[in-house]
């Protein structure tokens, strides 16, 4: 029995919200779930059976292309009917509210959600609302969440690593807005990483952070000492915009990855960022081209995960 | 023999353009054929291969996401291959003539073309000018039809009623420029309904109206006294400032369907809304999510009776 | 061994990027395939497994609904997975390299890029990026190619005329800055048509042409006189709004191609147009819809040559 509505009175996965108030083993289960759907990815018929006939809605409320190409390729590969709603044009402009298109898209037996909303807390409140039978998938929500990324990275580390349990991870940039970091230092911590850094101007990562339970640093030099896996966020123009940050030129200077700090890390450290990249800003072309760099295998597995939790959820 | 565009010699359907000129035993053939594909949305995999191979196009010169929504997925269950063309951005832009873009979407050996236009009568031009085997499907013309939606109205009539011939019926608002009222109206006295009441303001709801052999109010709590079904109309924002309508809340004050008004109706009536609802302009609340309403169903029938046309016009 | 990046070293089509640099077996063997996909259309069940559980990204940077929608639907009917993707909202706009949304989409297993660009030669930037085992094909890039038109255009030159060693064809307009002329050109004089005349304003048909080894004409009445086929160009409006050309009257007049004019040309000559037409421009309704002309056929078979060339890709 729980309170969270992300699982089912068994425990089960029922909806995917936040990787917060995840335990272990649902995180576990989902990464194992992943490993062989890497491999359908690599066979001549890239399709498997397991979501045939069932209805998968990707509702896009804030247009992200990207995503919603992971995600229409990952239920595609399963076989589901995929239908992109892009709702900025439609009925919530006619002054509908979102529960109502919510309700009016269940009764079309929809089997899935997709959700991709600019306010946080908006996949929760549909999650609530959906009936029996429909799970609801956060790919990304406000600065709040996007459990997705999290699971990709956590499946990239323990693909390269092995494990987490004795790792040390530094996280690098605008930890304070971005929902990547926030999914990717629950689902660490909870996998058992024991040490995770955060590092990036005062602004964008400020003391308090601590109370996360990671090491909050100011220098990139010293972040990035002996550290397994360096965790790139992408750097938002519009924070500098709001006058949160110098100009680009001044970031790079002080927190961008180039291969002369990257030489901080361990030697076999390795190198993530959720795309898209800011060549020159966050990270130098040497180290996102480089041989430490798995931002591509990131894309990758990030497929696999996707239809991982698809199915889990599809089954359940 | 015919001259209905609609009907083939035979009397068989060949495009869905119009309720109005369809008889009797068409309608019910629609909806005694929608009736097992209910249950197809019950199923594990809601598929069924009545349209494997077949293409249809989505034609959409006015935007509609939820009505492409429905045709999307009902053409997807019948295992089609569906293409979306939002035509506005398209070729039309570049010039070319309406007849010219069908003339060369049939030429891509189209099956079936489900259109959605702004200018009444769009549809059955098209349909005059598509070659041999391509079916038309009006999704929606200006002010003209909307077929689907009145026999997904006359299925979930028929659904909580058991039959139409003893029924009276109040169609609530905007009537003269809904093509909602306009189908519903023609499929439900073809269908044997043998009173239907239409309520309104006067600027919206003439008295010239009872020509169509309906009966005219301008008092809700009158024209609901005895209903079966009460059918609400969405209030178009637009008639209010065009200054055919008062205030939302003067419009609600005197239309709006709330719990106190729907007493007047039979303890067993229903309510229908084609949606998206105006939640406190033209309907409480209370009776969009009380035990009368069938909103919801409409829904999900809406789904069965797109998969039933799609199907008698395929194998038609 | 060659260094054309289209084929591989045994002489076999890698990529679709361009029609020069193709040997005449390679254009010949794509005709070929497409002749049975022709009749694939013409069945009940329009679909084969070629592409069963291959993923194609159609990547149009510049927005063409038409050109989408044939290959879309030459894709599902090969029975792919499709993605369909808009890359002006996108990544892009948030400050990502072409290179680097390339690499990205190559990392979700991706099987073929169908490539529109605003800018010549940006499907072969990305043919010589994406990984090895995933196809491009060029679906127009600027003024530069549109090698799919190219090859329907042959496809139906050689349906209604049986080859292409004793036929003379003219080609009519904007010849300058028409992609479609350079691709048809590059293909007939490639398959082995001993006389192609180009005819237009000067300021679209210079005199340099003739390096390209066809003649050019300023007169269509000279250019027309006992040809087997004319090939009309579309009129982009922007020439006209340039000043490169008088009004549309004016063209018309002098370039339109009229029933009266096309008696010059062989009895039996037919008439393409790639669409979408401008009546009353470039040609004259009597033409367009008349006996000689073939340009919904073109259409048709565009569907069956873009089938060929994806099947060939994905064998390959």
């Amino acid at each position: 029995m729980t309170s969270n509505p992300q699982l089912d009175r068994h425990g089960a996965l029922r909806h995917l919200l936040s990787i917060e108030g995840l335990p272990r083993d649902v995180l576990t289960h989902i990464l194992d779930t992943a490993t062989p759907f890497v491999s359908v990815a690599e066979r001549e018929v890239k399709k498997v059976p397991v979501l045939r006939g069932k209805s998968v809605f990707n509702l896009f409320f804030e247009n992200s292309t990207r995503t919603r190409t992971t995600f229409e390729i990952a239920a595609k590969r399963l076989s589901a009917d995929v239908i992109n709603l892009n709702i900025n044009a439609s009925s919530t402009s006619k002054g509908e509210s979102l529960l109502d298109t919510i309700a009016n898209l269940s009764a079309m037996d929809a089997d899935m959600f997709v959700v991709r909303h600019a306010q946080s807390g908006a996949p929760f409140l549909i999650a609530r609302h959906v009936r029996e039978g429909i799970s609801v998938i956060n790919a990304g929500d406000g600065r709040h969440q996007h459990p997705t990324q999290g699971l990709l990275d956590a499946y990239t580390i323990r693909h390269y690593k092995g494990g987490f349990t004795d790792l040390t991870v530094a996280v690098v940039g605008d930890v304070l807005h971005s929902r990547v970091a926030r999914s990717q230092i629950h689902a660490l911590s909870t996998l058992g990483v024991p040490e995770i850094r955060v590092v990036g101007p005062k602004t964008l990562v400020p003391d308090s952070f601590s109370r996360m339970g990671v090491r909050v640093f100011q220098r990139m030099e010293e972040a990035l000492a002996g550290v397994d896996v360096v965790s790139m966020l992408r750097l938002q123009n519009e924070r500098m915009d709001g006058g949160l940050l110098p100009s680009a030129q001044e970031y790079f200077k002080t927190y961008g990855l180039t291969l002369e700090r990257l030489a901080r890390a361990k030697h076999d450290a390795i190198v993530l960022h959720p795309g898209p990249m800011n060549r020159g800003v966050e990270i130098e072309s040497g180290v996102a081209d480089g041989a430490q760099s798995v931002i591509l295998p990131q894309v990758s597995f990030g497929i696999a995960v996707r239809m991982a939790v698809m199915s889990i959820l599809a089954v359940g």
